[in-house]
């Protein structure tokens, strides 16, 4: 019986008669020879059709371009063909035709459709090779991100989603209806990764978190995908900051030996993470923006997305480093549960991680004593009933520990060098997208 | 330096001093000499203190139990102590003492405390090793998945949480105030995890789902881990039983080789998962009910969870298995996206699969031409135009493909026979419970 392989496989049964299934992608005559592309999950193969009479069961069936088709022919190597190989000798069928022209055309090298389109017909345009590899890169984060941690003694959790209280402040959460009651979308698995340091240590979460904010701009969405990590006895956040160095090094790592053919399609190659990622100071950033620009810094307790970017200048030219850590955030900036700088309690023992000059992770040491809570929460002006269960976990003994937050589309995106959070987000949601 | 250690890492220092860190889990006094329990994020370990005097930095700080403590000492084997070994010679620090008795106390091998009592105090009562394992195998139950499915070719996804229209039916969906328009909480991934199989064939997703449903029974939950799987190119719903049965012995094996600790601690064995699972089609099963009952089956179109219970003990007696897939359900209980039995077509190509008598895993062929679907639609009173997304995927050409969804949750219920879905739960959410 004939094999059926994958197009990624077609290197290893050359000189075979084989048998593939996939999307007809795109085809083009020349000279009485037709040249279809049948992509699968995985890749695109030549097909080539040497007559007319080849072509008829397409023609039968009115099978116009992501009719998904199967072929089965002798598979050759073809160095002018893209990828190196071709299926010569070809018989056709048709599977599931399409008949009428798909709505955005999806068969050359560059969409060049507008992003609302691509966005509008998302099932559609994420089936060509150049966006689906971008999600490839997602997934691989991913399991780069869990395979280093798993390495580090971190055990994964699933924590809640529908929360009875805002997590870090009472703006941009939305709401439910619970049974009756009002209920709120996490903005993040904060309080219970804290929490979860009390019962492993170190732990880690891949999940969505939903923020309620009204604008639009091309690096926010309202619902994101946020890998978390929450880890125990910690020095301060440099014990933090040195895992997240770690995680990156690993995700890298791992992009490196498995998303080859993706890195490829995009043609981008993946950035160096330095064994010492460099890292200012707050205050001594804006010396060096004040420098840089040539003139005093606004007295801003943030930074703005312009001075990030010359930060992330700064590094690349400075250190040759596409990361770069900002630490010591004036703590008016920072959420209530934010250890402060010991010796300057001003500042705080956080960090933003830039890279290529936009905040791609927030993290920092959290507060662990119980009393550092009451008194925190009085400052913010909070009342401590919504957070009995929180502040429990600190009652009932917590080490020093810290953590961090790396928005996966985010990464992604500055990875990719997109333009847009929203292409390299699958499905994204925005005040003005609910759909697909 | 003294090196610091983990408490599972013992075996490996044994007779060099070490630290260790962690809380204090236990104590107990006999004949002047004081065990006490370390309990880290990964095991225990016993402290030996043989005079008042090693215990003088937990005296002076008032510390509990609970307490974060460090020990620094000489480690050696102890066949009488838990584990093997302990820990002499003990300098103790306190790093973050509990001054007052914790509210539910947890140290016992059995946990006494009231399954509300539990749940109340969870970021408590996780804690101890009993309760953590159930956590533990959580975490090893969605890597073996993940890493069985990539094995077999599969792609990761995330989908969004938050959609414009329900995804099942109109009942049971939660409904969110998005910037005033109304949207709903995602019952399942399904419409995205079939789209997904137009461009990666074969994809995953781990992920929360919510379900609106108002009664309470000990097994389920309003919000829940779905463990996703949708494929391409199948023959019918037979292939995706097949992967099913490969995703459940390589979780199996994984757990196997990584939860040996959870395993014992719990004191279960895995069940073994036959090469073939039983199956019985929907007619059969009613067949068998009525021989087993003595006597005639109700005209229903689902089955019990008495009846399921049933089945459950059959395959065990007859088949030595755990497992039973029962298949073919009638049409008019599933949703309107399966696909029929093509030479039966009131019978479904669907499957339940029922472990240890209880549904765990419900999957299907799905329908794949765009003419069938607006079939299904009207005959189920649904306009098309809030599936104009949906549709589209089937427009632009989708292969025969189905797939299946476990819940994470029920999974470990299952395994370690817990009572109660609510016990397998990091922080459970029901129509009386949204904290912890």
């Amino acid at each position: 019986m004939t094999p059926t392989i994958r197009t990624t496989e077609a290197g290893e049964h050359l000189g075979e008669r084989v048998r593939l299934r996939g999307w007809l992608h795109a085809t083009r005559s020349l000279g009485g020879i037709t040249f279809l592309v049948l992509r699968d999950g995985w890749g695109t193969i030549q097909l080539t059709i040497e007559s007319e009479e080849g072509l008829r069961p397409l023609h039968e069936a009115g099978a116009m371009v992501e009719s998904v088709i199967e072929a089965e022919g002798l598979l050759r190597a073809e160095p002018r063909a893209p990828g190196g190989f071709e299926l010569v000798q070809v018989t056709l069928g048709v599977i599931s035709p399409v008949t009428s022209p798909v709505p955005v055309s999806i068969n050359k090298t560059r969409l060049t459709a507008q992003q609302a389109t691509l966005l509008n017909h998302a099932p559609l345009t994420l089936r060509p090779p150049a966006r689906r590899a971008i999600f490839k890169l997602s997934a691989l984060t991913m399991a780069g991100f869990r395979q280093t941690l798993q390495g580090e003694g971190f055990t994964e959790v699933q924590t809640p989603k529908i929360v009875a209280s805002a997590t870090e402040s009472g703006a941009n959460v939305f709401e439910i209806d619970y049974f009756g009651q009002r209920a709120f979308l996490a903005q993040s698995p904060q309080f219970y990764k804290q929490t979860m340091v009390g019962i492993f240590e170190r732990v880690f979460e891949v999940g969505p978190v939903f923020r309620a904010e009204p604008h639009a701009t091309p690096r926010h969405i309202n619902e994101y995908v946020s890998l978390d990590v929450e880890m125990g006895f910690i020095e301060n956040h440099f014990t933090v900051m040195a895992m997240l160095r770690e995680v990156l090094a690993g995700i890298m790592a791992h992009l490196e030996i498995h998303a080859q053919q993706a890195l490829e399609i995009l043609k981008i190659t993946l950035p160096e993470v330095p064994r010492q990622i460099p890292h200012l100071h707050f205050e001594q950033a804006r010396v060096l923006l004040a420098e840089i620009q040539g003139g005093p810094v606004l007295e801003e307790p943030d930074l703005s997305p312009s001075e990030e970017r010359l930060l992330g200048k700064w590094a690349q030219q400075e250190h040759g480093s596409a990361f770069v850590f900002v630490t010591g955030y004036p703590m008016c900036k920072r959420p209530f549960y934010t250890h402060p700088q010991p010796e300057a309690p001003q500042w705080s023992n956080s960090f933003d991680l830039l890279f290529r000059g936009t905040e791609l992770v927030t993290g920092g040491q959290r507060l662990h004593r119980p009393e550092d809570y009451h008194q925190a929460l009085e400052q913010a002006g909070l009342p401590r009933t919504p957070f009995a269960s929180y502040l429990e976990a600190f009652e009932c003994g917590m080490p020093p520990h810290g953590g961090f937050a790396i928005g996966l589309e985010r990464f992604v995106m500055q990875l990719v060098q997109a333009p847009n959070l929203r292409l390299t987000t699958l499905f994204p949601r925005d005040k003005a997208r609910l759909t697909p």
